[in-house]
């Protein structure tokens, strides 16, 4: 007899456990409990293996320095010592050290990785999960060159011929661990399929598709290569894709603008870097603010020009992904503080970096870069003052001061 | 012969001098002599006349204390010493203590005066000004009660019968007459005219005309009643005016939202309570950069409610008067610091306002409370869940550790 209710539940796994990725994993295992009829309960947590040794004043400390395994140790202890310390996860958080493993029978797969681990481990998983998997990416940032855009989704949905999403927002890791409300931006949106007349899946692979560039029309998902989600489970529509991730502190918005959401959490580090070279002049509130407008309305044009009208406005000037995480990073974030001592102490950027940082990058200054490459190759560095002026002085070639002509004409 | 070229200069009245109004003059005198062909030289500033005496530190202290006239001092010294002090202003600017002459024969009156100000002087300048004059008003705030809501732009055209347009941003004037980058936004729209048919000139009068109500359509300026620019002045096009205002360190951005600039300026002292809330809670930048986002959306949603088509979304999402305004509202400005600490220290904020402001008061709060009474006279609080949320903390009707919950449903 036919039934209206679905008869398979997803599962979902977190690919990733830094301190965003088990983030991640502890919110969606709260909602996953409470949603017994969509979700499976237990949320796999794959962890990059290492041995950790408790430090002396964690409540687990138990007189031994003897390393252990840390996917063994979030599974006794349910707290990632090492990444995540002082926040208890839910118990239906299950951390699996083997990649393929932590993803099989999953149909909703959350990449939180660092930018650089996200091609190998997809390529890992190539061929060994669902082939009716959906993934959502997690991590901020886009890959950018000479030869044009590629979005970290469609790394992870090109690499593994499955839909990818994206979400991104004002989300400090950190704060949401500890319940304090934030927003936050999903961009889910795959192309309409038959589920009935499923087609051939082919296999495309990152490395034979076309980086996205202008001269070309944008890809964009090919619902040809895609395979339907059977009938069985219930539909990953908005509702319910909302519904993994929405929580009381942890406000979900759902859009359909997957490259807009993904570029609002790449190029607002390159604003945040302008407002801290004007904040370190000394010019106060007025000039930072009005650099971060400057900022995301280049924002939009960036994405106008690259992406078409598949970029919205709204998603940059509206929503958490856009607005709001440019406003978070201009008040505290790293990119910005480092700018921001840059000019008060009189050193470069890379100085501050190697005294400030312990050893880790600032992603900024590699974003700035990379934009700028780009935007040399399309001749277009004159449409994108902030951003030039941006790359000007990190090179060296303008001060800070000459922020407020160099963007004049444009604003 | 006929000549292309205008016989006439326009000339420039800032009625006001306070510390806004004084940096107006500053930089609007810089702009007039650097453009002799559009504007007469000399800039007129009304002073409402005071008696001062230097302070001992000041430059000008000459031994004496015997109090003089702020207006003839300015004229002397070329500084407001009391307003904003320690800025010398251009020897163009004129300090004229006697309102209808300080506005006489000007075809350009910028209004800077404190908000309960605004009326009077208009009702003194009635009738002596040229009918053809037209002004802007740089004061921020809206007058809003239960029986709707009047732009203060719309009091003064009102009152004199002319065309008046509005000047808002993020704007902390110190910085400004510091000479600190900073945007602005000025909206300038006059109602389309033929100069070669005026019609006659009838005499609305604030006092007579109704209150802009969302059950009428908006009056906005009436082409009827207004006397056309003469052809031998350079005409006040969006080009020239933002001439008058554009600096090298004051960027302006040209719009045609009347509504939407002057709703902004006083829409986002709510916002900044709110911010001042949430982070007197310790809920970190997340939370603050949330409740910006939703504010400028409930912003959004105001002027399309009670303004319909004529307030535009970008004017809010965009421009400095919105987005750029809240942001510096909720980095540093008065309204989020009484807020912040009101929640920091356990007291209310007419507690912290009466220790902290030497008898000043916020407008954030009575703003929060003129437009909770608009908006339940119109039954529409719950469409305004933040700055419903604002009002209910004030009246201690709800926590502000409700406002996520406050705010979820419809955001």
């Amino acid at each position: 007899m036919a039934t209206l209710s679905a008869q398979r539940k997803h599962k979902v796994t977190v690919v990733g456990s830094g301190n965003w990725g088990t983030t991640m994993a502890k919110l969606v295992a709260e909602n996953v409990k409470e949603k017994p009829t969509l979700f499976e309960e237990t949320v796999q947590m794959w962890v990059y293996e290492e041995d950790v040794t408790f430090s002396k004043d964690s409540k687990h400390y138990s007189g031994s320095d003897k390393p252990e395994k840390l996917s063994q140790l979030i599974n006794q202890v349910h707290e990632n010592i090492k990444y995540l310390p002082n926040i208890t996860l839910p118990s239906n958080v299950v951390a699996n050290p083997d990649l393929p493993s932590s993803c099989k029978d999953s149909t909703i797969l959350i990449f939180v990785l660092p930018h650089q681990f996200i091609a190998r481990s997809c390529s890992q998983l190539a061929g060994k999960i669902l082939p009716y998997a959906r993934a959502i990416c997690c991590t901020k940032g886009v890959d950018v060159g000479e030869k044009g855009i590629r979005l970290m989704s469609e790394t992870i949905g090109m690499t593994l011929n499955i839909y990818c999403g994206a979400l991104s927002g004002a989300n400090i890791a950190s704060e949401i661990a500890q319940e304090k409300y934030s927003e936050t931006t999903v961009a889910y949106d795959p192309p309409p399929m038959d589920s009935r007349n499923p087609t051939p899946s082919g296999s495309p692979n990152a490395s034979q598709v076309d980086l996205i560039n202008p001269s070309k029309p944008n890809p964009g998902p090919r619902s040809a290569h895609l395979t339907p989600l059977p009938a069985e489970y219930p539909p990953l529509s908005h509702e319910n894709v909302r519904k993994l991730f929405h929580r009381p502190y942890f406000h979900v918005h759902m859009v359909s603008d997957v490259a807009g959401v993904s570029l609002g959490g790449a190029l607002k580090n390159i604003i945040a870097l302008a407002a801290g070279f004007v904040d370190g002049l000394g010019w106060g509130d007025n000039a930072k603010a009005a650099v971060m407008r400057v900022g995301i309305l280049e924002m939009v044009k960036f994405g106008k020009a690259f992406f078409g009208e598949s970029a919205r406005t709204s998603t940059f000037t509206e929503e958490s992904c856009g607005v709001a995480d440019v406003v978070t990073s201009c008040m505290g974030g790293r990119n910005f503080r480092c700018a921001k001592m840059a000019i008060q102490r009189g050193k470069t950027i890379y100085e501050i970096e190697q005294t400030e940082l312990n050893g880790q990058k600032l992603q900024g200054t590699s974003t700035a870069y990379e934009v700028n490459e780009f935007l040399k190759s399309q001749g277009m560095e004159d449409d994108f003052p902030l951003f030039t002026a941006v790359y000007n002085i990190l090179e060296g070639n303008n001060k800070p001061e000459d922020i407020p002509n160099l963007i004049e004409k444009k604003h």
